[in-house]
């Protein structure tokens, strides 16, 4: 049986003005692939309503899984759940077990209105709870709804990774060659990848103080297969008189 | 006249894996901004040429400007070339002038069928040529397409920007507060960006060593009113009892 597939979605201007680096994406993506639910694409969106409500139709149709990250805070911007229940079209309403956790977080007078916002989801959710923020994230059918701030985010995906019926996890096995050029080695990796169809077989040059070269990286869930591919490789790169190292250049 | 949009296709498994952190959208974000062609969406796909084609076409109609980043050097993965070629329905054949460039780059005999195929473009491509890599990127009709390693895309980047019509740049001021919350602020904040519609006014959170607040940007075209946006904010954050810093938090 094929892998479960994944998308992510970006919600957030501060990613598509330049103000914020993001670094879920990586974090997700490693993660993902080690419980079997690969990441097969990413959208980053603003934080637009009309946007967010069709994108998440789109994708949730089209993936086994879609993990959302970002808008979901207490201020004007953060609307991501309300989209997410006009998307599902479900209503918008107080989470009784969410308010409670957030109630009993926030000292009395402070779980304002603002704040009681973020504990209105949409009807049906299931809370994906964390230690570090007082807000939960939720999932509603196969859409996990998670904050922006890494490290909340990461608490939250923490908790909710057990809840998923992952796959085979994806494995990658790496060699490298300092001083080589990927339009030297191009055309006897082409014929290593067809010999092993069911991998990807990826090259990626680097530049480093210590000198440039090309990582050959072999991804896929078999161990056996890759680690097969990654000798054809280290066989190519000896055979063009070349050092090869095994494993990612640091 | 509202400004020209633009969005960015990160084409690459290695994103998608988590084995690389992407860097780019940051830099292109950071850069259309200031040309006033705002990035409106980014997506990461893999390198599968069904998914890029049917991604280019969906997104060159829907984008003033679509920017690509990834899959054009000479290996077997490398398929953003002839994939453009598909969705723009032309052929893909040598293009004499890249031809030539590559040509005199390389060393008798090393310019292989491999690094030729880095030659090979849509035709009626126009070159963006770049002093870092032998291979050139090229635009075709709207779609403008780079390399993926940083900073190679990012020279290409420096002689396509000059090229582009661009609008009204983006702008921003920031202000910030140790010690605030978001659910203190978020009601005031709410109004603030009520009365300046025009203007997208962001509220980002940032934990540090010298400890926690809330950073409120006000970003748009108009020096003016961001200006005058974050005076209120200003106003708001010292009518809390804080310390309100302009800038962004370091």
């Amino acid at each position: 049986m094929p892998n479960p597939t994944a998308c992510l979605l970006v919600i957030g201007n501060e990613i598509l003005s330049g103000r914020t680096q993001d670094i879920n994406i990586k974090f997700l993506a490693t993660r993902l692939g080690e419980i079997g639910i690969p990441l097969r694409e990413v959208r980053v969106i603003p934080d637009i309503a009309a946007t967010i409500i069709a994108t998440v139709n789109e994708v949730r149709a089209a993936f086994d899984h879609v993990f959302t990250t970002g808008g979901i805070g207490p201020t004007h911007d953060d609307i991501t759940s309300e989209c997410i229940s006009a998307a599902f079209g479900v209503p918008w309403e107080i989470h009784p077990e969410a308010f409670a956790l957030m109630e009993a977080r926030y000292a009395k007078g402070e779980f304002n209105a603002a704040r009681r916002r973020m504990a209105t989801m949409p009807r049906g959710a299931t809370l994906i709870k964390n230690a570090i923020s007082a807000a939960p994230g939720f999932s509603i059918g196969n859409v996990h709804v998670m904050a922006g701030v890494p490290r909340i985010m990461q608490a939250m995906f923490d908790a909710l990774a057990p809840t998923l019926a992952g796959g085979k996890p994806v494995i990658s096995r790496a060699v490298y060659a300092m001083g080589l050029m990927e339009g030297t080695i191009a055309a006897g990796l082409e014929a290593i990848q067809n010999r092993y169809p069911e991998l990807d077989v990826g090259s990626y040059p680097f530049a480093r103080d210590a000198g440039h070269g090309v990582a050959i990286v072999s991804k896929g869930t078999d161990v056996t297969e890759a680690e097969a591919a990654t000798a054809d490789v280290t066989a190519l790169m000896a055979g063009l008189g070349l050092a090869p190292i095994q494993g990612e250049p640091v």
